[in-house]
């Protein structure tokens, strides 16, 4: 079998123009970078307003496990497969963020005969969206620090600054630091951290923008930290709306590229799904829907993740609703559910498969609680046997949950094409009934209990003082309407990544929160999660080369 | 008058393909960024390389003060007014740094009828390039420390790793900084800073590499540490060039825009030259070179550190020689050189002029060590009166010194074409007998030594005890025959920014040595000079915004 790499750089792609052509868009609303990717006009989505929408098709799965579960890879194959069934479809996707690709995953463009391409721009820097959206967010940090070291106007508490700078690396070492050392000539000594860029507010806040005032608008309203007296302080009273807005004027612009079999792919923003809310951008998913049939698009991690966040938050910001779920799940992942270790993954083991049913199981309860028809895909991977699929193929009848087997890395389209088919039949079915988890006018805790029982399956909800403090503290300052975005563990149902399967009776930690005012929700951070990944012992990127060629080598 | 902005607004330019036909370059040569901006190939230096080289002009200038002098806008203006006179002329700059850019200056892509386009985009991301350094050289830092988390098999010392974080912004804050705090989760603790990423050995790397083969070699060589027994360790050491070069893949390659006038310009690396080398890529350069019958090309700030770095290091790696030089004055600059304050400037001054007119001697001296003729251009401000004008030129005509009045600004490439006339004439006179300042094989103090007396004046240099220490270690590991790159404040001949003028009988200080062992050369770090910028009271950045249309705003 060939590499991904290999099968992207022996691909026949399309100039992007093409693609545009195909998209029947006029040649003022793209622009070329490079020969296969364009960026669409931010004024795209106004002008197809007037359009009917296409049908949505959101692909979520069962918690990640590092057996791997091929959820971009099956958000791919089902767009091509569609299109095969003469659907035209529109994948819509994150942009990868470099901090796993060079960390542990090597890259994050699908895999197999379902990728999108080029795939070596896809997984590095891309259109630049991400190194714009990390300037716009250290730019703030260091005006407010110049702020302080100028006089400080503001009266900005240097020990209440929750602005933290970022990079888009997995650097451990900068997850604690101490700035402004040095004496005066050096700014005001604080304590300070950063996070991966994909977790910054300025990401969510692209991803949630529905049009280039909107962004504005929603910059002008971060809160990054407070005065002495314990007031918020807002971008807006520092007076920098305009120049992070002009950051990102080319970043809010939706990219569009191609899958191996030509289908219109738009990949636009990037937010983590466990610690950020796990969704490519509002714009993209509805310029998708404007210009295709039917959109696939996907949210990060596990239903408790991403789907999660995608149908509370998302479809509130984007004015939409998906049309049916397909909740991707693996033999080899299964048997991690069941208790398999990594290394055995490779034997036949029936039970470890019935035993990790039950995480599926489970994600299949949070998507009936949200109200929409789903279809269970299995994504085969060539160890596993026919017994194995025998048995999730049979719970699903029994369970009377619509099921496909599919092989889109290793065929393509054709190989998603009984799991377009089964998509198709929930939509045309119409039988979804839409309601989110919570209301916004929930209290903050009846919105997390919410979530924690509804979709964890959690008994109970603890807080620290500190986030007691701080839910008084939000309630007080008018937040308490906003949605909230958990930070949780992607590993497990519960807030301790150990804990795989389906746990019960278990506890969610909420260890402290941290107000998004621009994104317009509420982060609760649980457990132990952190917002900057570290770097492995031997990280991905070891292996990453370029040829004499200039062909890039190690992606995958 | 329009302001610099609204003349870019309402420019005529040509599709970038345009530009790329009148160079005859074939559509493998190039790859469009959006219609107005390309990226030329990597290979395209090696397809040239049996053309014959244009003639090369090297623009450089007195030494700046908050005046401003216009060395990029007469750079531009220059390459305009020589195409006028029917010569087949490229201009080849530096990329903007977006520190500056949200800092003081709004901008650096010429000015008025002389500038680069589409100047919101250079002055902004561009083809993203610094980006790319920047998370090239963060990846490196990220990987260090991880490997000491790690295990440390390398043998690291952590108090004795010289490689800086960086950034594109000035950010006082991070001058001084502690890393890995917070307990074993959180990596190693140490002490670190920050620079602002064009100050990265990384950038002088991409500008000094000729081909993608040597960027990877001079990465595999960069030193970024020692070991506990103070060996020197390598990136090659650290197994990481390929996935840095990976990372610069899309970077190394020069971009092509245009000015005002659709001169091709390519716009390519971007060193500070007061705390790096300050010259565009070799690359840029060179295919420049091959392009044009004329390459007008910049070096940083004054004569004693753009240009002296120009001619001793940039000349050599990419191996070339200059035909001509520029050296550009105000009389505003001569003003506050003769001792006037910023807010007189208005006054019309004859003594001043006098008197700051001895800056301008001994650059113009220096330009002469170097062996090369040069033109005086002064570049006209409006307030400029004719009296003072007739100073500069009468002062020029007894000096025997070819002078040229420029209003690029105002006229574009005809207020360039005394200018380029008297360029002309320098460089089809042939006179150049270039020779550098000092040989690779002469000792690092002689070479400093060579570079403080006859560039910049000294009467002597000391060294910390910091340095001496430093100048022992580095001889011991044979890096003495490196070339060396002076840190040193841009206002001033001296290492202290307040002398303007003329000043006799100083001591330059250098402080400590810092080894670019990829880049090939040592950073000398004379006076207080910080690798770090701040941001002043009021950043430009409050300024700057984007219309309804998505137009910027604020720009300059």
């Amino acid at each position: 079998m060939k590499s991904d790499i290999e099968i992207a750089q022996s691909a026949n792609m399309k100039p992007i123009q093409e693609i545009a052509e195909q998209l029947k868009l006029s040649s003022t609303d793209w622009e070329p970078y490079g020969y296969y990717k364009a960026k669409l006009s931010h004024t795209l989505l106004e002008q197809l307003s007037e359009r009917p929408n296409g049908k949505v098709v959101l692909v979520t799965a069962i918690n990640p496990t590092p057996a791997g579960e091929g959820k971009s890879t099956v958000t791919v194959g089902l767009g091509q497969a569609l299109n095969k069934l003469n659907k035209n479809t529109v994948v819509a996707l994150r942009e990868p963020s470099l901090g796993p690709t060079m960390g542990l995953k090597g890259g994050a463009a699908g895999g197999g005969y379902s990728q999108v391409l080029p795939m070596e721009d896809i997984n590095l820097h891309f259109t630049g969206d991400i190194h714009a959206i990390t300037t716009a967010n250290n730019a703030l940090a260091a005006f407010i620090d110049n702020h302080i070291h100028q006089g400080n106007d503001l009266n900005i508490d240097p020990r209440r600054i929750g602005w933290k700078r970022v990079l888009d690396i997995n650097d451990r070492a900068l997850r604690e630091v101490v700035v402004g050392l040095g004496g005066p000539a050096k700014g005001v000594p604080r304590e300070d951290g950063f996070s991966i860029s994909v977790a910054s507010e300025i990401m969510a806040i692209l991803c949630l923008a529905n049009s280039l005032n909107d962004l504005k608008e929603r910059l002008s309203r971060i809160v990054f930290g407070y005065t002495y007296d314990q007031q918020p302080v807002t971008v807006k009273q520092l007076g920098m709306e305009g120049a992070l807005t002009l950051l990102l004027r080319e970043a809010i612009k939706p990219n569009l590229v191609q899958t191996l079999e030509n289908t219109p792919a738009i990949i636009h923003g990037g937010p983590f799904a466990n610690i950020a809310h796990g969704c490519n951008s509002v714009m993209a998913t509805n310029i998708a829907a404007k210009l295709g049939e039917y959109v696939v698009t996907e949210a990060g991690f596990g239903a408790d993740l991403g789907a999660e966040k995608f149908l509370d938050i998302k479809t509130e910001a984007g004015g939409m609703e998906p049309d049916s779920v397909v909740i991707v799940a693996t033999i080899r992942a299964l048997k991690m559910h069941g208790g398999v270790a990594k290394h055995s993954l490779e034997e036949e083991n029936i039970e470890a498969v019935q035993e990790g049913i039950k995480n599926l199981e489970k994600h299949m309860g949070t998507i009936k609680h949200f109200g929409l028809p789903f279809v269970v895909a299995l994504n085969r991977f060539p160890q596993d046997t026919e017994t194995e699929i025998e048995v999730v193929k049979n719970w699903c009848d029994q369970s009377d949950a619509s099921f496909a087997l599919t092989e889109v890395h290793a065929h393509g389209g054709q190989g998603g094409v009984e799991l377009a088919q089964k998509v198709i039949q929930t939509v045309e079915m119409g039988e979804k009934k839409f309601k989110r988890i919570y209301q916004r006018e929930d209290s903050i805790e009846e919105k997390i209990h919410a979530i924690a029982s509804k979709v964890y399956g959690a008994e109970k909800v603890e807080y620290s003082s500190k986030a007691k403090k701080q839910l008084k503290q939000f309630v007080e300052l008018g937040w308490g309407q906003l949605p909230i975005c958990m930070a949780k563990t992607q590993y497990s149902l519960t807030d301790d990544p150990t804990l795989v399967g389906r746990p019960e009776n278990f506890t969610i930690n909420i260890r402290e929160f941290s107000p998004s005012i621009g994104a317009g929700f509420l982060v609760a951070l649980t457990g132990n999660v952190m917002t900057m990944p570290g770097l492995p012992k031997s990280p991905a990127a070891l292996k990453m080369d370029v040829d004499d060629n200039g062909n890039a080598l190690g992606l995958f």
